[in-house]
């Protein structure tokens, strides 16, 4: 596959996942758009899907430039696991709205690990993911104190954000690691 | 295994499953039977786990005789854990009775989507689960509409049934379609 | 590794995962210590990850020991993957507080027939869980008989413990079963 058409697919992916992820937050009440009269795609300002696609893409790219080798060779037939893996991590924390911190850490951390131990044990995924985990959180720290958007008053207990939200972007960034190699391999 | 006792591990195996992800709905209220002095096993009445039972050695027939080849071999000491991998995400689905919409359907799709991929990532496969995401809850609204059974008010928004159904037999399909081949299978 | 030392990452790794998971089911209210002036560790009282840890190395060793052959051989970088899917199904527990009894037992003994079919399919590693599904129990049994700890009222159906506590155990026996050579072999 070229390399414009691999990027294409993967800024479509990862903004096809921040869609229906957040679709489920905002069904949840877990967060809240804040800024009325934003054009909107299903339930999300138009600006959240096309920021994940282009950070996804981000994340993709460089690590695959960095050239960190991988524990485990993914390919295009795979692709759909790994993007179900992070969007079904991704929908269960809708469901632990109402959950203890401790609850939603706990699981969410756990589940984190086991995508990323299940796509790529490897050390150059392990720091994708943690820088993921970082950036993303500060990310939206800065989109709440812009005030475009914010979470539910009992689910902004990490400086604005929710507390499981690194583990989100743990797994996301655990998979977009391997991404653009998996997506450019065509076959087994 | 002969044959006719392929055929019937398969038929036990996919009533059993039927009986215990019923149980669950019926426990959670997500189901309720509408015609009583009907004889029971369990919770459900007796032609729920006999229509499972058969439609699952329908489905594994069908898939094995028609030929498409598969991404994933799978052996008899898998055939546990497809079938776990099925029960956990129709049990998971009376756990997420009072969720929104949106969010129970993207979490089951995901699930479902990443049970096809790891139990056999293969066009055939997808090809036996969408049919049985479609068939099978086609099957469940002339159920519903004969006045036989029925699901709570909160949970029948798919013309009388769940929003999430079509997701458990997209999985359920998924896994029947190898399943012949691999119950048959003696050994690694 | 050196015996020692793989035993000492043994049972620091499972008294870790007592402490997060027990952490989980106080905060969600499952579980309550009972007595006052205990010294405590997170949210346990200090004699439970101790004794989770003794009894994780207990399980690992005497499996190692017995010799039995495992039909998948996992090695140290697949040590986080094993931890980590236990631990969710632990901390999973503590989401289910609410739910029928049928529903979260079906639930989490899917989802440890899973764990057991992923990490190792075998003979050997079926009977550690099963034996750590009965032996755990009746240990709890025996913690809440002496007024140390009880379960909530809604989630003590088994004898004073909680009815999906036997699928924790099986699935934490059938990953032990495996770890200490995990552990101890370095690299794939």
């Amino acid at each position: 596959m070229r390399p414009r058409t691999t990027a294409a697919v993967i800024a479509v992916l990862g903004a096809a996942i921040g869609l229906a992820g957040d679709a489920c937050h905002v069904a949840s009440g877990t967060t809240h758009y804040d800024v009325e009269g934003m054009p909107t795609v299903w339930r999300s300002a138009v600006w959240f899907p096309v920021s994940v696609g282009l950070a996804v893409l981000l994340a993709a790219w460089v690590s695959d430039r960095s050239g960190f080798p991988a524990a485990r060779r993914r390919t295009r037939a795979e692709v759909p696991a790994g993007a179900a893996a992070v969007l079904a991590l991704y929908a269960l924390t809708a469901v632990l709205r109402h959950q203890p911190t401790t609850v939603s850490v706990v699981l969410t951390a756990s589940l984190a690990v086991l995508v990323w131990a299940w796509w790529d044990p490897s050390r150059g995924a392990l720091l994708v993911a943690v820088t993921a985990a970082v950036l993303g959180p500060l990310a939206e720290m800065a989109v709440s104190a812009a005030g475009l958007a914010h979470y539910a008053a009992d689910a902004d207990g990490l400086g604005g954000v929710a507390p499981w939200l690194p583990s989100v972007y743990f797994a996301a960034g655990a998979v977009s690691s391997r991404i653009w190699a998996a997506v450019a391999r065509d076959g087994a």
